[in-house]
């Protein structure tokens, strides 16, 4: 392999002749062999946008030459197109709160715009990384703001999945109105209810989620950009610190405000907390959907079986014709996954100190992953499982009637104590609870009948009771 | 002890005869000796206010007779006005989803109600704690009611609190506004910023911390009351539905709203994880916030020193003299029990099935435990913390005066590389970074005062490089 | 109220005139009202004994006055055998790593020892808090110390109760070796079993833990008293290093060891999180056995309801005659509350700094109750469920019958993929599976009754496919 | 793209031509786009050889036709040796408890076993992916075992690299014994010690968390090989229950044990869990250490300064000549990692149900990552930080002569309250506290020295000051 030589403070290292990164790239890979992941391409990607909308702005107020500015839009433009992908060599966990992610970025275009202007690699003199790439920024305040634009934008994919997954649920809560089933609470039969009343609590919980999510973008959308260092914009002027946000805005398509107070934008995270919590109640949320519609599948014979999910593979590699939530347990198991990352994220920004986070790092490979892994447990929800799913209307039925559950609706008639007796007696002696009214009470058929009536029993804003009363 | 005896459904027990909780209360008590603590006061109130509004609304549609309505109405406020705790004698960590805390409430009131009629305790004929005190209620939806308006009414004294902090933190910041000092990133001398703005910063994170908490109680003004069991409202007829939640408002004095989604209010509980999500973020910023001061303050000889928080007592058994950051300390051990809190609170709500959450009474307990561990902590912060901070001017300037924190300033005139020579050998040799600038770069001393001037280092909204470009 | 006026460093303080405790204790409980509870007793206790160890080494070395040293024995003999609890007002989260807690004893022993000989409370002139009751200590070695030994003490309690859980299951796991049952995997029906395989499992893994909390008590057995403020003894003389662990051994009934390195004891929790991960890990099988509890007794119509536990309270305060599993309910809420303690506790160790760590009263806080509730839910799991539990052997054999479970047995002798096609079709048509393999394979009768003997399909050391490969 | 059609249970589909992975690993595909990352080489090994083993096992037990099981293990040989790694589709985070894992090994195996077979990809007739490459398993036992033996190959490479931490540790504690510091507590100045003392205490804490990490290997050396589906070993027989483990430990050169129970073995992850947690209880200890390593470094002129960090890259893009503490950065950043992750595994174990565990590939992922992330951060913490540090012995001399830190030294002399008077008079004015001694008590300057003689002070097994109190 060919080689040249770089130097910085820290001393001379023998870079890849072809390489776009730089010494102090090398030097954090060799640090920091961690994860052996890369960076996540949209942090790269906003990153360099950031690098970008930096040199407009320098440009625009006559603190950088022209040609070197439209040398390093240029490079940025062929980074954000897809290039040199593999030149950002840095592990995504690293120390130093992201100036080794900083540094990649501004070494690989200042080396390809160095190129774009006739230089070569390694030779920094026609444009360097720090002085120029890194013109009036600072690590502190574009690796934030890169983390952010990058929150920016995996969350909509989130929230567009999520939407899909609510239609879906809708979809199957009208299909499914008119199903009687037994209600349960804490895995006992209770009450009456319809299927179709199921699904429309998923979707409810679905719709605070998405409206939860929605909110919370803007937690990311103040921007520390122009605080430099610490806050104080040392090395940002006023031009620069007026224009930085909205050049970013246009290059990004965002709408990002700049940070009233630079020093707390630029010390504290808890943005992504706040995100991360709000992201770690949805995960809850669908757990506990996934959870009901493995519950409400089990079987197919010796469970409950009231539902059917649509079977997407092989459920054993022993066991014939066995079929497995497969889509269910990964979405739970991504919701363990997203917790376990919420405190991950917690820590980090937990442990800031004065004036900068230097934890960021691990911050962001932890949101970005609960992001993204969520936005494809939900696709997968929708599309193999909600979608398909199927109803098995006579087994509701059949449990229905199995059970004592109707006695409740008994009380207000005959009272508490009656009605529990009675339906003591049915699950011991076997005899449905409704021959036991009819029998042991002075209830008579009609009015049982309207008691038990299933819109009675399971719509919440119709009840007859009244009339009894009167009756009585 | 006298004794007399009670029967349920399981069975008969001896109840001590002067106890207003009955057979229910004390199976319950017998099977969950869990904490040895009891349940919140708060929630014992919310929870009785519940019964008393559900007493109104059953009695304002008939369904409930007046003389029985009153005594329980009557019960209820001598509960609520302080009278009968020691009656309260289940475990806070119950199984069941809180029925054994519902049923503690009914048999006290009902026995209560009882002898107001005239009758005896443990005799249920003349008021029932299911027919009459629980009617048109389920555990399901009194409990989760209960704990919403518990909230609501330990929130604004955790944002009581959060508001005056912010008051005192922006007092210092004007104290402080003057005094210069170097930043600190990473732990290492960064570039010079003022003390003021130190504590702006801190003021800024607790406004948007106050704020969140203030847009959260939101998440727990939507009561599920009237779904009864699973949501259907069975029992609960259509008069009842419409008035109970406003019944409620009157007597919590809250503005309350019914849930559109009774089955989906009843069985998910994404709106408490939110809202520990949202105490978790503020417990995050205090404890950063606090580990600042604390290095701060270190010292007071061998550490950094630059402010004195006020000594509120001894340090150390051993060491005389020695004075502690006792009270950042605490405040960051409850940051780290919110943390854990809101883990406990994840995975219940998580383990939600089907129809209901059988694990609500862990999830009270650690976020009732949240919200007052945290109001405690900032409200000693706020007192015997903050507000008696002085500052170490001259301790600020000599660190100031040692850093090579003004550096970085010369850089747009000098170039990183020059800049970064000049500040190793600085360091190195001890000869002060600005004689060296003097002596090894082409800067005068005026322009060298001008670039220096605090003003120009640590305002982000003025600099005066352009003034220097045109030179150039 | 009558007071007195005592001074410290800080000032001076009103007092109450009776109160054992003095102006340091005082200070702290305005400075700390944060969780309103009080510090363990069986921690307090255990302080308690350090100080009564402490004072007789330092009267056996002749550091001591024989006088005070029997005042300070006396005294606290006195608050060992239960007397002055009211003394200890410090809250138990308390900033300064036990500072407060550990001059609350030193006070209270103080004054009492003072009374003793004759003197009044307040004047430390005969027996001072700080040169006689805490000699030759330091919060920093007394605190851990304390907390070591409380966890001692407490933890034998819980693998008391472990080992009754275990011989609870043991028995059940006897009692149901008998009855065929399908197993589950993933919810889905799987292959057969016994019910008593399930409880034997539940058996066995109970015993590791029981196994792992034995060992794990070495984590705490190594004490750094002696080591004082940081580890270097200073203040305690050779002598006092070598007796003081042995006159806590005598005192408490232990058998500690001092440690190797009194830097590293002092300064490292990890000891705590070790522990605090065994009793998680212990949680985390409890509450994955009592889901299945919960699962295996779900119904009872609509359910599994292959097993019943015992009726402990009634299930509802709406629903007549339900019966819900309260027990498994709350020994898993005990197990979230436990794996959020581990959180708080993880941080806390973290935490430390330097030569100390300063959050060991939130650690201790959490780690008592977790291994308190950890204790009262294994109890009431044994006692009022596990122990009554009985089985539905005839609903076992339907299930079991209901399902093509048997099919995976076949395999070996007609292959998977005939296997899973008639399994298909069985689920499908409602055909027997064993109808459909003697019309659809070449099977014989005898064959079959064969392979789908109880004892072949059921125990792992026992198959005799080989008979029929010869045949094949 | 060439394809062939493939049909299972669920129906057919094309996969590409020249794949060895078959239906069932795109259908998984299909189902699972979590990660997008590949599943863990070493983890994809350990299953491939334990498909070798069953190969070796079925066919010395005459299960399986000589000639098919060569070809088995000739394509297993090949996989271990590195190849078809491509083949391996399936994401890490999967539904199903890692059947589709397992059918991936099978169908990859199986296809490349029937192209040495002179057969063709996709024609499962000679060596079928079920019924030959999986005869006598399930992933029930296949994949948890899989894990064990990942983990048991990862594990020693991070005692490896801690060994040589502590290595590096110790060697700094010998470099640094003679040079005297200020300790501290709580960020105060405490009392003397020696800079040799503090590293032997983080060697004292690594050597106890490498040996936890040793034991806990015994944690995952029980596998449950031969339980088959849910551990009644159906279809796997009994000469099979014999010699597979065996056999597994010969190819992998482990010495695990078979599982004494099998259906524990099979529904119980707690073996992770404990390891996750002696992993979690390590980074925690790293972390404290990390956090001292910045706090003793920080400044390096406006901090404490009192130890130096190699400096191995630019600390900064904006700040020349800063010089960041990285390598402990990441090495904390790792922490919070693992501790989060240590969460994921301990839902994902808490969440099993009944006879088997569906979660454990969202727990294998997260334990391999810790496992990793923990090697590659103690490998660059002893290589790029500990092995160069270097004392500011002048700057220790210079802050330890500035604090009163040896006023705790003359308490046995002076008394609490003389030593705390002049501790704080000598802060206030700037006198010497050794100063004020010799003027305001009646120590000559002769005990004086001796008393403060460093070794007294820093040597917990030295102490004279019985000399003292004789001539009291």
């Amino acid at each position: 392999m060919e080689i040249r030589i770089e130097a910085d403070s820290i001393g001379s290292l023998a870079v890849p002749a072809d390489a776009y990164y730089g010494v102090q790239s090398l030097r954090a890979k060799k640090n920091f062999n961690i994860t052996g992941k890369p960076m996540h391409p949209v942090f790269i990607r906003n990153l360099v946008k950031i690098k970008k909308a930096a040199a407009v702005t320098n440009q625009s107020i006559n603190k950088l030459d022209l040609k070197i500015a439209d040398a390093i839009i240029c490079a940025c433009n062929e980074i954000i197109s897809g290039k040199f992908q593999d030149q950002f060599i840095v592990d995504p966990i690293q120390g130093g709160a992201g100036t080794s992610a900083n540094m990649n970025a501004n070494e690989v275009i200042a080396n390809r715009a160095a190129e774009i202007l006739g230089g070569i690699k390694g030779d920094y003199s026609l444009v360097h990384p720090n002085d120029h790439v890194n013109m009036s920024q600072s690590t502190n305040d574009v690796i934030p703001s890169a983390g952010k634009l990058t929150v920016l934008e995996l969350l909509p994919g989130t929230i567009f999945e999520l939407k899909r997954l609510h239609t879906a649920l809708l979809k199957k809560s009208k299909e499914f109105n008119h199903i009687l089933k037994i209600g349960r609470t804490q895995l006992q039969d209770a009450v009456p209810m319809r299927l179709g009343q199921a699904f429309q609590a998923y979707a409810s919980v679905i719709a605070r989620d998405t409206c939860r999510l929605e909110k919370s973008m803007d937690e990311v959308s103040t921007l520390n950009m122009g605080g430099t260092a610490i806050g104080t914009a040392i090395n940002a002027n006023a031009l620069y610190l007026q224009q930085i946000i909205p050049n970013i805005n246009k290059i990004c398509k965002t709408s990002c405000k700049q940070a009233a107070d630079l020093f707390d934008a630029t010390q504290n995270l808890d943005g992504f907390v706040s995100i991360s919590g709000v992201i770690k109640t949805c995960a809850v949320n669908l757990s506990k959907l996934c959870n009901d519609l493995r519950l409400l599948s089990s079987g197919p014979k010796a469970g409950i079986g009231e539902i059917n999910l649509p079977a997407k593979q092989n459920g054993s590699s022993i066991m014939p014709g066995k079929v497995n939530p497969v889509i269910p347990e990964v979405v739970t198991q991504v919701a363990f996954h997203i917790i376990g990352n919420d405190m991950a994220i917690t820590m980090a920004a937990e442990a800031g100190q004065l004036e900068l986070n230097a934890f960021e790092p691990v911050l962001f490979y932890n949101l970005f992953e609960s992001i993204e892994t969520l936005t494809g447990a939900v696709a997968t929800l929708t599309d193999n499982c909600i979608t398909d799913i199927t109803a098995n209307e006579e087994q509701c039925q059949v449990l229905l009637d199995a059970s004592v559950g109707i006695s409740t609706a008994l009380c207000p008639f005959i009272g508490y104590q009656k009605a529990a007796e009675l339906a003591k007696k049915s699950l011991k002696t076997g005899i449905a609870f409704r021959e036991l009214v009819l029998k042991e009470t002075e209830l008579t058929l009609e009015q049982l009948n309207e008691i038990l009536n299933p819109t009675n029993m399971t719509e919440p804003k119709y009840h007859l009771d009244n009339l009894f009363l009167q009756t009585n």
